[in-house]
């Protein structure tokens, strides 16, 4: 006799592992309605209890996945490869990556998000170039996929809606940090772009979900054994992110600093992230055999100007204005300044990526409640970063604000993100680790 | 700065103590509809994994008791002491514990359950009385507990409310098998009776919720622990429940034989263990200072029918034909009966009350949806208990039936139930232990 879905339950809470029909059979049952929120938030925390095995954690992808549209992409030639950060801030590698790796020849289907907490969302950077459309139907993406070669759009309701409903119970129920319901949420996306293969950033440190290296680390790990077992070629890279990615945070001003990186002009941890990244991609994408070689390639796309236009013909293609690709300048960033000073000579050993983002949320560039808006046009600039020497007097981070009364406090709240001590702090690599 | 409600949420799930202002928080936050059932039950399962605290489980019981009213009954003279069931087969202890108590001279207000699974529950077979009530309001309860020493009614809206949306969220979210949350459902409801005293029956043993001694001491611990720093005095039994109690299952057929008890004569387990109970209560209610002085009162009361006459007028008050009280045999009880036959001679070994309980709601004795009606009529007796002799074609049991052709497999499982051995098993004591 079939178990009952409150007997799946019970198992589940006695630490059995679930078979993979069963899994499927609560999902479904859930995304008819036939297994309620109040008992699927009961699963969630059991399973933050007794975890899954990987095996359930692939059944509860495809089960995900499968409760939308699943997009085929086959008809596009070559292999389709994405990449997904687990978020950070001052991450806008997607903006300079995407058209950058489909300059080389490997195409990119992005369905990004938006910025929730501390951390900010491409959605919301890109949607700062006038004009701009993530909402496009599915159809339209394809279309621009297999034309320009990369396409960025939001997760729509067709794609994945049960991993939508269960991520926002898991935001009010506590069930959030668990890493088999992180890995099932961030695959069951991923793999609805009918992608072929997926880089992922693992972001670790102070401003990143993960705080420390172990826990990274194991997400890392389970994503790229999850991911393989549901057959995509799968690389993680685990990156720091105690200190914001290149300089700016914002809106408008992250879009304008990833612009740049493709005239060659970005910061050099931004930059180098990116190629990083990149030629993971092309590997992947089996246009090149290594990495060096790759890395070659994407530089020589930021020196002929290839990247660039991609990027503006992706731009035009989703409705937004295209001369931003060559003229970032022209992106509106609030005319008010506040510059934070350094109070003391020395050197930068810390500017808190936690504190900064929350400030920069503070200004109005992020949201708290997932239905807020978001002001394109404020932001900051981390100027000095952890490493850099400094006298008492020199600017530490400049804000862009409508109001410069009502920015003080912000102002206040970076420059005691930062941290000012006689000795340079050690410097870590940038990519920490590389799985596969 | 206050925390919010997922964060109480998380910190539960990261196995820290809530303060008992946070408890009520919670609670008070999910009877305004602010904490909503799917965080409710999230909730429910991390405590089902952490535990409460003593502390914590006083807490969530006075939180649940004060969602609702709390009786006063003050006014009455003398304490008033209640008894609870862990709820076994056969247990119809309350409508001869009720009165008899009652006509020693402690007030017994007790407000009951109904039959779910395989236990029956007090009020259907109460309703088996032709007219009986047992939905009145509070102030005629209180009225009848002053007049006539005794009344017993169910659960109220007005009576913990949020008990009853969080009982109802743990039956289907499994988290009912939690110690903590079982004993502030069951003291929060007890306590809104404005007892000053409770005594416990907690059964064990295979028709009982708790099925071995550990789990069921464990149980009746918590339950004198909690309810005793909840300021009442609390007596707890441990008794057998691998057989039946008494010889009736049924709605009609339990009363008649619970009213056999108050004429002396009923079943000898039934009687002692109404003895046992009474005498606790006795006590607590400070009408007698000894067990066994209580005892002796408890017997007189049974041998110059004051038992009786509290009965009859507690059945007059709640609207039923007090007739019952002194003729029991009045109680209509279906008139088509199967015998079930030894197929051996031999000792019986074991009646299992858990495979007869099903078999009585089989036979609509009982309910398996709360929104099920039940069939007062039907029933059965379980007339060789473990350590009888019996020769093969005895009769073990009889059922009671509308129509015998449909009552065979029910007569067929009964008879499963049984085993006949060469042997008599030890027999052990009615009442396993003490706890106070």
């Amino acid at each position: 006799m079939q178990r009952t879905l409150v007997e799946l339950l019970a198992q589940k809470r006695d630490g059995e592992e679930l078979p993979a029909p069963e899994i499927r059979r609560l999902v479904e049952a859930f995304s008819r309605g036939e297994f309620a929120d109040y008992q699927m938030s009961a699963f969630l925390m059991a399973t933050y209890f007794r975890g899954l095995s990987d095996g359930e954690t692939v059944a509860l992808t495809l089960a995900m996945l499968h409760s939308g549209k699943v997009l085929d992409l086959r008809s596009i030639a070559g292999l389709k490869v994405d990449k997904h950060s687990t978020g950070g801030v001052g991450d806008k590698v997607s903006i300079c990556l995407a058209p950058l790796v489909a300059a080389c020849g490997v195409r990119v289907p992005m369905v990004s998000g938006r910025g929730l907490g501390h951390t900010g969302g491409t959605l919301d950077k890109l949607e700062s170039i006038p004009g701009f459309r993530t909402d496009l139907p599915v159809t339209e993406f394809t279309k621009i996929v297999d034309e320009v070669g990369t396409c960025l759009i939001g997760q729509t309701a067709e794609i994945a809606p049960a991993d939508k409903r269960i991520y926002a119970l898991r935001d009010v129920t506590a069930t959030v940090e668990s890493i088999p319901l992180i890995v099932a949420s961030i695959l069951s996306k991923k793999l609805a772009e009918g992608i072929d293969g997926l880089v992922l950033d693992v972001k670790v440190g102070r401003g990143a979900f993960m705080k420390d290296h172990a826990s990274a680390r194991a997400l890392a790990e389970a994503l790229v054994r999850v991911g393989t077992q549901a057959g995509k070629k799968v690389v993680a890279l685990l990156t720091g992110m105690d200190t914001p990615l290149g300089h700016a945070v914002g809106n408008a001003i992250e879009t304008r600093e990833a612009i740049e990186v493709l005239h060659g002009r970005g910061p050099s941890d931004l930059a180098e992230i990116t190629l990083a990244l990149g030629s993971e991609m092309l590997v992947i994408g089996r246009v090149y055999a290594s990495l060096d070689r790759a890395r070659e390639e994407l530089q020589r796309a930021i020196e002929d100007g290839r990247g660039v236009r991609v990027l503006e013909r992706m731009i035009e293609a989703q409705h937004g204005d295209p001369s931003v690709a060559s003229e970032p300048a022209k992106l509106s960033i609030a005319q008010e300044t506040i510059d934070v000073k350094a109070n003391r000579s020395g050197v930068v050993v810390h500017a808190d990526a936690l504190e900064i983002g929350r400030t920069a949320v503070a200004m109005g560039a992020g949201r708290t409640r997932a239905d807020q808006p978001v002001d394109h046009a404020v932001g900051l600039e981390v100027l000095k970063k952890p490493g850099d020497s400094v006298k008492a007097g020199d600017t530490l981070a400049r804000l862009y604000v409508h109001d410069r009364a009502g920015g003080e406090s912000c102002a206040a709240r970076v420059e005691g993100a930062y941290g000012i001590a006689d000795t340079a702090p050690a410097a870590g690599p940038l990519v920490l680790e590389r799985l596969t």
